[in-house]
């Protein structure tokens, strides 16, 4: 649950916050480098002027922290390079840092967490509802976990416990436990008295969820219709049987793609015995949305994982290494598929400067189809009726192109070598390999989820490697076979 | 506003959903198949049989798109090739097509219309909301848009006249005009009267805008707050001043961010006179930001625009050309760069095997960088003040990927070729070329966004052509200086 109690400048852009934040912090930075001038003698004037100045501008910054909301607070954090990141993580509130910490990203949140001593941790975590703890659990210290345990109420530990154990891509990573329940044998009257106890409804809470006797999940009643109806009408005339019911084991992907699709607020997850377990609300489906297809980007650009941009060197070039130690195999072997062609290029040396076109436009044009491969499964939208008819599509354009974009690199080869069968061997190794690449292409990623793996991890490496030996090899034979 | 009242299978995974329509499909082709056999005299039993059982499946269909919510419908449109597509849409009933064209994506619903007559179109379109009309327009026959405009009521026709002028990345055109607005100097009680006037109220209404009687924006009253207050309570007491603010021409990406960041389910859009002129939603946010990363995908990988996966071969490959062609044009210097060194390559054949080593790595290296950047700044988190930083710290990558990478490289290659120089220069090339790739891939997204262009279209042709032909050059240029 947010705080929407105070005053949180909503209205004005992020962007301008971060910019104050920063100009605080050069200034405080240019102060502290004045005060502490070895230079000058202590007990210089000026210094005393710049202690005041200093700490009227620390005020200053704390005050402005106060005055924003966790998630603003949480984006300044990320845009900050590490030592002003901990100086701004310093003067935030102690009891706004559990809310700040879920915010925040999972490589920056790190960052956070190794500046906090036990007590500090404990303080942040004690404030969050069960399944906030639950996304913070990976990186809190087990001492710190254990605190927490001992603090929760009985119900509290069983609902941190299964939100633990489920798979972070599960349904029962994303659900919450704030939802509300009423009885399906209630009237509105009654519902309504008993909503008048809460001095405030759980975020997102754009309906109740209705439960017989032993919690089994009937319905729900949307707050819409609360207050368009009389009092006196039942709960049982008014629930929605027929709503989408998630289950906790469920992929959490599926749920997003429901909520897309359905436009949804909030959705109850009901386990198999019927029983209602949870909710999942449309924010925490957002941020799952935006951080799948962030981390889709990534893995297709080749890097394991989201990178803090100001984590050390060292660490950011970890992140980085297991694809391009990937990719140094597959150039070695490109490399040699070139070597075992080195008598015809000694012939040829004609060869080796068209080389990078063979290699380079069907690589680019298997990326297309990859990226237009990976959208349509990311959506469900393939299935065992349509691959066959998706792959001869793809084959069919690369033939097109193969003859369009071939033809032209055939007369490139043509006109600078001036030898009509460099010319068409250019243009036959062009057209065989962007069938390759296009069989290729919708291949590997229908196997790799096939199996089980994501599809977006590591397909274009693998695709790329075959388009490049691929290309070398069907050039560089056509050559020798039809050249010398 | 959705139908809610039908039953509509929301507990159905939508993929079982496509494959019954498709086992259907499936069943009809067969049968139309048996039914026009050539080789079979036209009264024969069979014949008769068989149509029973087509219409009998045609009629499953029918009632199974029936039992469809609109974007399930669309989702299953979008999955089917062409002539099934169009087969299914025939079925769908005509007070549907308007909803469930809202929600295909462009391509699809730009084959669907072109199947469409003027009366069909007119039907369909006259059904929707204003801002869903408006959707629809730049796929819209002028002649239909005429009639639509005509059936309209005054206000309705400013509503349209207003949501088609904004840009297509501005808030205004995410704005719906289906908010509920209320007084500042009425009392709860008055409210309630009020919305039980309404059968239902509409989508995502989850507070009501408090305006006064310039209809000048005050703030919001959730519906939260109604129904946990007494009755007599008045509604200046309870609004909520300090609320998010959208403006019509604003970015639909910051408003985008906005939603996520505070978790909002509706906002109000509030122009420079502050009068309440709409409101924003997040289903509509959660589809502008799935489409947003979409696009960016697709555009990182070259593609024109988003692409229909069962559209034409020609329409298809058109889409693809832009880059490919130029990407030709890089490929084709790159060529030109190794032919400048055809007298070394003579000399040394071993340099052309090695190309590929320098080139790959530092490509997919800057490809690692670019998508980070482009991350970060599609957040909005690069500032002046760290943008310096930034650069640095990518080129201290770059130069320890250079001395680790470059240094197996280096490795490879003498013990291939035997030469010691060979290797030191193999190392030093892709040492520098992987600097040039850092500096590349952290300066162009930033310029090209500085110059106000989307940094994630063309992008990485850009850095490519820069580590290939770079690449190439360097390794050459070192080698024939230092080998010859």
């Amino acid at each position: 649950m947010t705080d929407t109690s105070q005053d949180r400048h909503y209205t004005e852009n992020v962007q301008n916050k971060l910019k104050q934040v920063e100009s605080l912090l050069n200034k405080l930075a240019l102060l502290e480098k004045i005060i502490h001038r070895q230079d000058l003698p202590r007990e210089d004037r000026h210094s005393l002027v710049d202690t005041l100045a200093h700490r009227q501008h620390l005020a200053a910054l704390r005050l402005k922290l106060d005055s924003l909301h966790p998630a603003d607070i949480a984006y300044i954090l990320e845009a900050l390079p590490i030592e002003r990141r901990l100086q701004v993580w310093d003067l935030v509130k102690t009891e706004r840092d559990g809310k700040i910490l879920v915010e925040v990203s999972e490589p920056v949140r790190e960052s956070l967490i190794t500046s906090m001593n036990r007590e500090e941790l404990d303080a942040a975590a004690g404030r969050l509802d069960t399944d906030e703890i639950a996304d913070l659990a990976p990186d809190l210290p087990h001492d710190v976990m254990h605190d927490v345990f001992k603090s929760l109420s009985i119900e509290e530990r069983e609902q941190l416990h299964a939100a633990i154990s489920y798979s972070g891509d599960s349904v029962g990573a994303l659900m919450d436990f704030n939802m509300i329940h009423i009885r399906d044998d209630a009237t509105l009257e009654l519902v309504s008295r008993y909503l008048r106890r809460f001095d405030e409804l759980p975020d997102h809470t754009d309906q109740l969820f209705v439960v017989d006797r032993d919690d089994c999940f009937k319905g729900v009643l949307p707050l819409n219709r609360i207050v368009v109806n009389e009092p006196e009408v039942a709960v049982g005339k008014l629930i929605i049987t027929d709503t989408l019911q998630l289950h906790p084991d469920e992929k959490a992907e599926q749920a997003a793609l429901a909520f897309e699709r359905y436009g949804l607020v909030s959705a109850p997850v009901v386990d198999e015995d019927g029983k209602l377990v949870g909710r999942v609300t449309v924010d925490v489906v957002l941020d799952f949305i935006r951080t799948g297809t962030e981390n889709d980007l990534l893995n297709q650009a080749g890097l394991r994982e989201k990178e803090d941009i100001f984590a050390p060197v060292w660490e950011s070039a970890k992140n980085r290494w297991t694809w391009l130690a990937l990719n140094l195999c597959t150039v070695f072997f490109a490399s040699r598929v070139i070597g075992s062609f080195e008598g015809t290029i000694v012939k040829f040396v004609a060869l080796a400067t068209l080389l990078p076109i063979v290699a380079g436009i069907a690589r680019n044009s298997a990326n297309q189809t990859t990226a237009i491969i990976l959208r349509s499964l990311s959506m469900g939208q393939i299935t065992r009726d349509n691959a066959r008819r998706l792959l001869l599509k793809e084959l069919a354009i690369g033939v097109l192109n193969g003859l369009v974009w071939g033809g032209v690199s055939g007369l490139f080869a043509y006109f600078l070598y001036h030898s009509v069968s460099l010319g068409i061997v250019m243009t036959s190794a062009m057209l065989l390999n962007l069938m390759v690449g296009a069989t290729a292409s919708v291949a590997i990623p229908l196997i790799m989820q096939k199996l089980g793996r994501n599809p977006a991890i590591g397909s274009s490496v693998l695709i790329t490697a075959i388009t490049d030996s691929g290309g070398f090899f069907i050039f560089l034979g056509l050559a020798t076979i039809f050249l010398t």
